[in-house]
């Protein structure tokens, strides 16, 4: 690389005659085009020596004006640095009078430079045009440079919102609006106070461990239980408790769901009242900290196959609970590498004698149950038998002490089975009050479905705290913008608009969904006759990977919005980012979940038409079918009106119309796969990307029908901004997959491309709200963020 | 909620009797499907019945069959768990001798019992057909348990690859192969050892230090310098080997980045021989450590308006360097925390007065320049007038000591200006070689291109690290599969091959344009006279953001895919998400880059057409947008089949039809907005999501052509996996746009549904070469990741 200057500049000026063209009064009207002219950095000098062909051209050889500029914008005497800068300067000095001289064209400008010292002819006028239009809109730097004035100072962009804001967070909060607002103030208090990003492990598993008393203290965590064990026999509170934890610590949030939810909830809803009396209350009171053990290092999602075995030994009444191998040994269980002392543990349960000796007891292999199994002593220490090892650092949640977990054939009482749904007596002898095995390991599954409603309303709290931090952020943070003014703010910016307008209105849409779920699986739990437990499972799947997808959609577009200061960990984004990380794999693998909905979906279509032949299903579906396609008809396909995208019939119809296409066309799929020969399994799982498409388009649909039975129910005043977040709800979903709406004949190509527009159009109407909009989630300023210095 | 067991069920069992069912030989047939029946948790009792009525109706009301089915069939008369836990066990003991019997339907399996137990008629077999048939797909579960036997013991899926290894590696090495060999030696040895993810920051730092000098002692930080500087005046190596760092700890790869291609590279660059005679030496072994002092609170993308002040002093020769306020302290400058001991300072330079004595030098404000600036004494003490403040904990690259500096009227020699572009002398007075100062402003930002490049490669390698990580767990860890088989590997599973196989053809595809840019780069460096340094320029932004892009998404898909293994920190996705994350932000905000790209783009067609108006421009453009527009003829729009898909022509005519389209229409748009008196940043900025639009399909077309252009060069027996690459790669860009394409006359419907079928056939059938195709990156083992536990 050459270390000295550049070649061939600085010497030429002698030729170009500045002291003239800077003196000369008739000439001050070309002063603005001589500087772009030689000033951009993007113009070569064969193209300012084309402008001037053209100008001669325009003008003829002989006028004046071309042969004046064409002595200045000579590419054979071009100025030095130094004298552009005499130009800039000579410009400056003289327009510094004008008014709005930052709105003027580079000929307005030479005009009014012009009138200010004599007058101005119509050929200098027409010679100056045909330059400007010459230099088209790539020269717009040095322009700017030429124009610039300091820019004023500034600060956020305020805008009146048109919506109460009280209104709307009173709707949000809906009737748990008292214990979310006494949890939010206790969350914000000093004896909850948070730590530091870079806080030592042990030190912060410590802290969590003391909040998470701190929130038992004040009767969170027993919300759930029955008054009899301290609680309050309110699932519905409890899910709105965990939701509002979820603006405090992350790892506080899982401690807290662990404890409370997984294991007390285990107890509670896989036991009896021998174990509800004897240990819920001091799990309410966090006096025995317990763990969950599901998961093991060989099956995390393929529960039916763990393999940690509790067989029955009458001779003593009790369970011999081991671990066959490593690869059984119960993996990631919160509260176990430090503090618990009980675990749930999940196991096959095993009755009579097996291996080489079956025979006829073979089939008391009943599949996996739950024990409760000690595991620490009242020191802290393993008991025999067990052996603890820490999982170690993770990506987040480092406040939550997951540990591994191997049984050394540990003995436990006959009565510590949680026999709420299968029973084995003194004998040995296995009975169940639920006669179909599948259905009964389902149902003591759905332990799991109140983590999935609660890790999708905590996820959704994630994203809320991400898209506050950068909807404040956006509107303060300025960069670029035009000359002489204020910088822009960020969320002026069309394309900022597009990355965080669509999700506040996604945030809003789940918010509602979540909503209508949570109240669903508070009344299931309060009806133990209800029917409506399987659909619960299916909307708690969907919903939970539908919201944590969307915090890890949000958390990190956000982060990016705010640029280098997302970075910082005092901003939040490090800890939301990876402490949510988790939550698209926990409680269920999203894909996994989505899996199951779409099983649902299909045997759902079977029940509700009581028909048994899946051929008849077929022609059910089919029907229903035609239905949907006849509302395709040309003219809807083609109407791009405004008024017309933003009918909710019209976005309902799209919706809808996809996935019934999907669910008739996969369930076809199947059939053939099926009719041919193949096994059902192998079927499945050749149309997994099908079904995977199907059960996204029902979870769109679900957020789409809640939100908008929401927003029927919200007073008037707040419906139209409301109806705005929908539609643009909507309209994203539909743009978002437009290749499949054209490709089967929902959108014409004008159709697609008002779509797209509409998006954007709602994007930018939306934009003066969105402050009012975050502030509506009434998430505690101190819990937010350190401010980010803007 | 209940705490008793739930009612009415275990008592049921005197009237179903299931003695003569497992005694009677002539039932054997039906006990598959009594089990079935009863035992599926998605039938309700009255779905038992319906089955039985239509059985009843096929058969006649007085078939033995459906009578005998009907006895044990009786909604009325459920058989109890333990009942049907006998049905199994007698099923599975009378079974074990059948061969393949997890392949058999129910109804061949109850032939195959009655088989061995005596014959079976034609009305039994109609029968059994009939409840089958009404059972559906749903029962699967059931069916399972049924049919389940141990599953055997697996591994990892061995397939054998296409193509040699070695050959591949050899090609991807390129003609820099000896030194990345060195260098991934070097990287696994035991001087470079990695630390604990859970390490105390300040130790981390030293570490980070000390592995930085072990790479300066072997003489890797001097790669770019000139021989006489300790270096080898070679940036290609330079670049090749801050890609091969990045499979290492990414905040050595950053502090690596910042002290020699950063601060090292701003001296070279911007400075002249007195300054690389000072100081490259000491820079290149690190003697020197220093900072690259540009962003600033207030301004990071904008860096046109950074408020740091120069102010020539002519009476005692020297810059007074000033921070005017608050937001204008420099920020996140690396290596400043602790080790920095000099800083490339960026700054407005003002020479005569200013402010109120303004007057006629107030043009001496000459906009943005570089400055060296001493910051901390040998001691490491902050030199007077410069405060420094550390950034404290980030969301990654922890080991990187960033920190923000304040300077209160420091002042540095006359000589500390970096004059290779602009020079001031004793008395003040300004010149340069360049003479546009739009294009002085960009040609000293040129330094940032090395660092773009370099971004660009060392984002693909933690890609390549997290890709390599889950396609090799991907093939190893089984979950669910077929009764009685290996659970499957899944990888075998096709959604996730859709979610890593197109990702890992785009690792592929940006690493052969990542290596033509990486030439040009260095060619261009070693050849001052290149005129190929802007269009280096746009390459290097627009794949600095497509690489850094893909390396969040990747290292995200890929964490989702290893499931909660994913999130342990010794499983590296951790430190490969956090550290990268900043990616897509620092060395230029990835959606500022692609405006940048844009902006180039509408110049460059200018430039290329040699006329100067922009009607011109577009009478141009549009002649050839009408060449391309005649290509889409309604054949080739429909045309579905596989080579024509395959067919290179195809894939480049979508993707330059969609660059063209936008670029076109993007630009007809800001000229009739600049047209009816719009200013121009204003006209751009309301285009702005049209703009990055055309951006992002310039990028994609841009990797497209280069991958194919290594392609066309690579040895032939690489040739068909890597066309096998490039065609999903190619494919997957269509599909993911094919809203777009549809829209605008690209793909008729059918068209775009096989796209979509022939991305999917592609990810399947470049699954088996998956392990191969990562192995070929060579990344040393031990740098990868600790075993993920299987």
């Amino acid at each position: 690389m050459s270390t000295e200057p550049l070649a061939g500049a600085a010497s030429a000026g002698p030729t170009f005659d500045s002291d003239r063209l800077l003196s000369d009064p008739s000439l001050v009207a070309f002063l603005p085009m001589v500087y772009v002219g030689w000033a951009d950095g993007n113009m070569d000098d064969d193209e300012v020596e084309a402008i001037c062909s053209r100008l001669r051209e325009e003008m003829g050889e002989d006028c004046g004006c071309s042969t004046v500029l064409g002595n200045w914008l000579d590419a054979e005497r071009p100025p030095s640095a130094h004298q552009l800068g005499q130009i800039m300067h000579t410009i400056k000095a003289r327009s510094a009078t004008l008014e709005n001289r930052e709105r003027l064209s580079l000929t307005e400008l030479g005009l009014d430079l012009a009138r200010a010292s004599g007058g101005v002819s119509d050929e200098e006028r027409q010679a100056l045009e045909t330059v400007e239009e010459a230099l088209g809109i790539a020269h717009s730097e040095a322009a700017r440079q030429l124009l610039a004035t300091r820019r004023p100072a500034s600060g956020p962009v305020r805008h009146e919102p048109s919506f109460e804001i009280a209104s709307m967070q009173a709707l949000l909060d809906g009737p748990e609006a008292e214990l979310r607002a006494r949890l939010r103030t206790f969350l914000s208090s000093d004896a909850m106070g948070r730590v530091d990003s870079d806080i030592d492990r042990a030190a912060y598993r410590e802290k969590v461990l003391t909040w998470c008393q701190a929130l038992a203290g004040e009767g969170y965590g027993a919300l759930s239980f029955e008054p009899e064990h301290g609680g309050e026999k309110d699932p519905g509170a409890f899910v709105a408790a965990f939701e509002t934890i979820a603006y405090h610590d992350l790892s506080l949030l899982v401690k807290f769901g662990v404890q409370f939810g997984l294991f007390g909830g285990s107890v509670q809803r896989l036991g009896t009242k021998r174990h509800h009396d004897q240990y819920l209350h001091d799990i309410g009171t966090l006096a025995l900290p317990g763990c969950f053990a599901m998961t093991e290092t060989g099956h995390g999602s393929n529960v039916a196959d763990l393999e940690t075995v509790a067989r029955y030994h009458p001779e003593d009444q009790t369970w011999d609970i081991h671990t066959p191998h490593e690869g059984a040994r119960k993996e990631y269980i919160g509260n176990a590498a430090c503090h618990g002392r009980m675990a749930t543990v999940f196991a096959q349960l095993v009755t009579g004698t097996s291996g080489e000796q079956a025979g006829e007891h073979e089939w008391g292999e009943h599949g996996v149950h739950a024990f409760l199994v000690p595991i620490r002593d009242e020191d802290g220490q393993p008991l025999p038998g067990i052996r603890i090892e820490d999982n170690g650092h993770k990506m987040g949640l480092n406040g939550v002490d997951n540990g591994r977990l191997w049984f050394d054939h540990v003995r436990v009482p006959r009565e510590n089975l949680l026999d709420r749904f299968a029973t084995v007596d003194v004998d040995g002898r296995y009975e169940s009050p639920i006669r179909s095995p599948s259905k009964r390991f389902f149902t003591m599954l759905g332990t799991l479905v109140g983590g999935r409603v609660s890790i999708g309303m905590a996820s959704l709290s994630a994203a809320k705290s991400a898209m506050a931090i950068a909807i404040r952020y956006g509107n303060r943070r300025r960069q670029f913008g035009p000359a002489g003014e204020s910088e822009t703010a960020l969320l002026d910016y069309p394309a900022h608009q597009m990355r965080l307008m669509p999700r506040l209105a996604e945030t809003y849409a789940l918010h509602f969904a979540l909503r209508d779920l949570g109240e669903r699986y508070a009344r299931n739990l309060a009806d133990p006759e209800s029917q409506d437990g399987r659909e619960v499972e299916t909307l708690a799947a969907a919903l939970k990977a539908a919201s944590s997808w969307h915090a890890t959609d949000t958390i990190q577009t956000c982060r990016e919005a705010c640029g280098g200061q997302g970075y910082l960990a005092i901003n939040r984004f490090a800890d939301l980012k990876a402490d949510t990380d988790v939550f698209t794999t926990f409680e269920g693998d999203n894909t996994v979940l989505l899996q199951l909905v779409a099983k649902s979906m299909l045997t759902r279509y079977k029940k509700q038409f009581h028909d048994m032949s899946l051929f008849g299903l077929m022609r059910h579906v089919a029907s229903r079918a035609a239905t949907s396609l006849s509302e395709k008809n040309p003219i809807v396909v083609r109407m791009t009106d405004e008024e017309h995208l933003r009918d909710v019939d019209f976005q309902r119809a799209c919706l809808r119309g996809r996935e019934d296409h999907l669910l008739i066309t996969v369930a076809k799929r199947l059939r053939n796969r099926v009719s041919s020969g193949e096994n059902i399994q192998n079927a499945i799982d050749a149309c997994q990307n099908h079904l995977l498409a199907t059960a996204k388009a029902f979870v769109e649909r679900l957020i789409f029908e809640r939100f908008s039975d929401g927003i029927a129910q919200a007073p008037d005043a707040l419906q139209p901004v409301l109806d705005d977040l929908r539609d643009l709800y909507a309209l994203t979903c539909i743009e978002n997959d437009r290749g499949w709406f054209a490709a089967h004949g929902f959108l014409e190509s004008g159709k697609s491309k008002a779509v797209r527009k509409q998006v954007e159009t709602l994007a930018r109407d939306l934009r003066p709200q969105a402050e009012a909009l975050v502030e509506a989630w009434g998430i505690p300023s101190n819990l937010l963020a350190a401010p980010i210095a803007f």
